[in-house]
């Protein structure tokens, strides 16, 4: 038995405007319907997989856990860290947690923002690795090279690692860290390099071993933060204190380049990293919904992502196009990677949808604004079924709600009433009132606010379902 | 005095998506905060202007009407076009029009979708020709060009007509219809020709003399038309029966280019007709809000037209991109001519976009979807002062309705009451409605429907101020 450890705590920028500070890449349904979280974990369910173990940011844990329901995939705990650390301590941190309920756990461990597009192919590989992983050894994953990419870092097998069709363990004689275009073509010439997918299989007790022996500084704040940990609905939250000591490192540079006993499976799996747009636009075929394309090159890659919304584009040789809502990137191919230096600037400029998406998710579903003008905002709010917003007041605003789709509790000051489609109420400015689901399918409420301040801020809370914080 | 006639009925696509068929380019706030015609209608108010003629399509008519009364100028008359027929029916209309009231009367027809960055040079370039006009020849006037433009007609001055300083009025050897690129460049380079602007100085009286001798057809059918005209609120609609059998066909061809007795007077006033993205990108100061440029060359051109959106343009090479909310171009500038080929592929696919706009604008006001679900849309309602909608049912739809702004009043079955800000009223299914506005301020209402079938063509009137047909 194998128990997954799924690291989705990330929040890389590259992939603006879809992937955002507050939401993402991982949580986004890039691909299709699911998002890569979400492909992740089911494709590390079923025998011989075990519950997994995700560890995730705090700002990220009602995302992850809301999409762990959807997908169908019990989680055996959520992990959150205080704050980020890299992947390193995540990865001692699951390794810890694992261990203490069975000292012979083995760990698959995965980030959550790649493709693999032959999952019996990968499920071989893995399979290929578990005798060695069970004898003690550091089994890392090698995709099959097919371009000198600049962007990976490539793993360099002490002999030939298995064939596309046999895949087998074999010593790793060396990191190759990301190359130059030359070392890089010279790398893929060669024919013997992989690519390093960042996924390895181990013995808990292994890994533990080896940070203890290579990064002997994280283990002491990160037992003491594992030891102080709280229990938080289905949550284990970490203890900040310790937490806040440990150094952020990754896995790679803390344990596996300085580790003695790795090993290497070929895996022909069709992995990428999606790690920017240009990888995007290689990798995956662009939904062709909302885009009219006109004499442009297969290098062009045009999207809409957002209902009722056309993207046409037009003449365009290697240019990358995402439309949403609220934000619109068009970029030259080649600059792909730079989409993090434009996300860095909106920053600077004070740009809300640098970080933000217009859809805010929390424990009890999400809202979204439609309009927010002088002295009023529209909203439309989902509450999931079983989903509790907290007993709350507002001292500027009053709000209107319409329910349009599903029924909800609805208490007023004193009054509880049930609302279905169609039916509407009012709350008055300063009257305490709650909203539930208490139905079986998702609830949608247009929310009309109107006053003379309607941030989020003008909130009191009294009881909260989901220990929130302020501004939560 | 001159009576400015000023022609809007015109619909171009190449400026898609800010310019749609249901509201065309001229009635845009393309360069700022008023629209082209805005723009044209104060530059051709005051002395010695009389209030202008406007010809416009029974689709723009509340368009035309308020946005004049939003640029504070009263119309002398505003006629209807029952169905278009291009600039030449438009001028004989409005020179038959004026002769009934003055047989004096001298025109300056000018079309508005152009932009003329120096209106004093205009003006003086008007008055040199008022002396020709009024001694009964047509008065064309003549942009001084400053590149080899394909897309103009040029005009060639028997003689130079006037410098920037000093323009006066020349007789017109000939017209030449839109160059190949050679030629364009030897008009250039020889330095006498000019841009045909389509605006012209005549008495109505020799306007109509040149028509009945030179395009006998259009008179009978014409002056029928504008016999059984009838008033319909403050427009003159010209009857379509006779308008029906009036050939299509533009002034400059039916009339211009045939006549005996053209003058012309040099325009240096900084005209451009904003023919499509290219124009745009050349003549007009992009508004910087919204967009982000980084590593963009100055042919690059980034638009975001909407509150709330954001354009990023990264690496771009003569790139335009223009984004709405509900609609994209990214365009090769070079290709900026194939803007309305994209629309005709977006028509053939069926894509909403192609046409309309999400602010559909009425007599009393306007309306725009803000979200559409299934079973329920929420739109935003504007109703401006003395606005009143039709008295209404909907056989498949209840309404609700939020004031956010304003006071109005608000029929429903028997009952009559005002609501203001914060107030909130429910119609129910098949319940006969209507809502006003007796206020002094616009009022803004949200509306969320809910219902199996929510088109707007679920709507049976019952009574309406403004004298529509079915689906307006």
């Amino acid at each position: 038995m194998l128990t997954p450890v799924i690291l989705c705590g990330g929040s890389g920028t590259r992939l603006w405007p879809l992937s955002r500070k507050g939401y993402p890449k991982q949580f986004v349904p890039l691909t299709g319907q699911e998002s890569l979280f979400q492909a992740t974990a089911r494709r590390l369910s079923g025998p011989p997989f075990r519950p997994p173990l995700v560890v995730t940011a705090a700002d990220f844990r009602f995302i992850a856990a809301g999409q762990l329901a959807e997908a169908g995939v019990t989680p055996g705990a959520i992990l959150i860290e205080p704050e980020p650390r890299n992947t390193g301590p995540a990865v001692l941190a699951a390794a810890l947690h694992a261990l203490s309920g069975d000292p012979d756990a083995l760990l698959l461990v995965a980030p959550s923002d790649h493709v693999i597009g032959r999952p019996a192919a990968f499920r071989a590989a893995v399979e290929a690795g578990i005798a060695a992983a069970r004898a003690g050894r550091i089994v890392t994953f090698g995709a099959v090279p097919d371009r000198a990419e600049t962007g990976y870092g490539w793993l360099e097998p002490a002999e030939a690692a298995g064939d596309a069709g046999h895949p087998a363990a074999v010593p790793l004689r060396r990191f190759v860290e990301k190359p130059r275009a030359a070392l890089a073509a010279e790398l893929l010439a060669g024919g013997r390099h992989l690519w390093n997918m960042g996924i390895f299989l181990a013995r808990a007790d292994a890994l533990v071993a080896a940070f203890d022996s290579l990064a002997p500084d994280l283990g002491p704040p990160l037992r003491a933060s594992l030891a102080g940990a709280t229990r938080d609905l289905d949550f284990l939250r970490l203890a900040s204190a310790p937490w806040g000591q440990v150094r952020a490192v990754s896995f790679d540079y803390a344990v596996m380049e300085q580790a003695a006993d790795v090993a290497v499976v070929r895996c022909d799996a069709g992995w990428s990293d999606l790690g920017d747009w240009e990888a995007v636009a290689r990798e995956v075929a662009a939904p062709r919904a909302g885009v009219t394309a006109i004499d442009c090159d297969e290098a062009t890659l045009l999207r809409a992502d957002g209902p009722g919304l056309h993207v046409v584009g037009l003449g365009l040789r290697g240019i990358v196009a995402v439309a949403m809502p609220d934000a619109v990137l068009v970029a030259d191919r080649a600059r792909a990677q730079d989409v993090r230096l434009a996300v860095e600037r909106l920053r600077e400029r004070g740009v809300a949808q640098a970080d933000a998406l217009p859809r805010v998710h929390r424990p009890w579903g999400w809202y979204e604004t439609l309009v927010a003008g002088e002295r009023f905002q529209v909203k439309r709010i989902l509450v999931a079924p079983g989903g509790i917003l907290s007993l709350q007041s507002h001292v500027h605003r009053a709000e209107h709600w319409v329910v349009v789709t599903g029924t909800v509790r609805v208490t007023i000051g004193d009054r509880t009433d049930l609302l279905t489609e169609n039916q509407s109420a009012y709350i008055p400015l300063g009257t305490v009132h709650r909203l539930e689901n208490p139905g079986r399918v998702p609830a949608v409420l247009i929310e009309v606010q109107t006053g003379a301040y309607l941030a989020e801020d003008d909130i009191r809370r009294f009881e909260d379902a989901y220990a929130r914080g302020s501004g939560e």
